[in-house]
């Protein structure tokens, strides 16, 4: 079951375990997160949150964005961030900035009542100097590395999946459950 | 006791309270916070945290600066937002911005093991055009309506509490704890 409040990410979720062999559900549901600087733990408490409400086995995920000249942000708060000042408001930050790498982390957390599993996928790129079209989030300003292309165009391209820091994260969770 | 990382936070406590007869300790103490839309419930949670580690009637804060022209960013994730963009960030963001209203929110939350009292201080205002000296954190940019300093100047002149969000809401802390 994958728990989350977010459908484009379920899409994705579904789309990557199911090429895979494994049937994902989706339940859609709001759960707090703590503040906490490692989307680690704020993977796994959500983990255990989700699991206390809904007794089986979950799957969450954490993200975000971090730019390196921004020290990081919006980092852990990307979906705060997206909602109150958007793509518009981190191109209005980077303004003249000529050095706009940054990356896009992952952090799946599985758990099924015992202790929870962690996969981190992480892609390295740079944010554009305008706002592209397509996908959803931060996507239509993200580049990734070795690409002249936004996560945006990549989606409409059905071509996200072969650079996405979600795809990393989610391979790592596919070997380690078809494994155990 | 007071639980905070943030000794300037306690300065201004100290100085409220023990003006009204209250003495007030402090606690060094990073409390993780959850993530929510809701100063309230995040300062509920706080409280109940430190107390369960202390067990004694502890006293914490959360606050935030709300900006109407960004959808009240940066809010609950004030102190996130200050570590990694900062002022000139918040100034970035309004470049060219006429109305730069904004409010800065303290709630108090007291907890003693039976249940949290909350309360809350909110001062309007406005964002300057550049960063002026003095104060801490936001300070520097923030000027509350009827006044021409920023809290920052207030704070070099000692005028600070006179305007400050916190202040108002630890007026009502003391009224409450000096006739319970």
């Amino acid at each position: 079951m994958f728990v989350s409040s977010n459908r484009n990410k379920y899409k994705e979720v579904n789309s990557v375990l199911f090429s895979g062999g494994i049937v994902v559900e989706y339940h859609n549901m709001q759960i707090l997160e703590m503040q906490s600087n490692s989307l680690k733990q704020i993977a796994e408490e959500k983990s255990k949150a989700a699991y206390s409400k809904l007794s089986r086995p979950v799957l969450v995920e954490d993200d975000g964005l971090f730019i390196d000249y921004l020290n990081g942000f919006p980092g852990q708060y990307s979906a705060y961030v997206y909602k109150t000042i958007g793509n518009s408001g981190i191109l209005k930050l980077l303004e003249g900035v000529l050095v706009r790498c940054a990356s896009f982390i992952s952090v799946f957390a599985f758990y099924d009542g015992k202790s929870p599993y962690c996969f981190l996928g992480k892609t390295h790129g740079r944010i554009s100097t305008a706002i592209r079209k397509g996908g959803w989030g931060f996507d239509g300003i993200f580049i990734p590395d070795r690409c002249d292309s936004t996560f945006g165009e990549l989606h409409q391209l059905k071509k996200k999946e072969l650079f996405s820091h979600r795809t990393k994260a989610l391979d790592k969770f596919k070997k380690w459950y078809l494994t155990n």
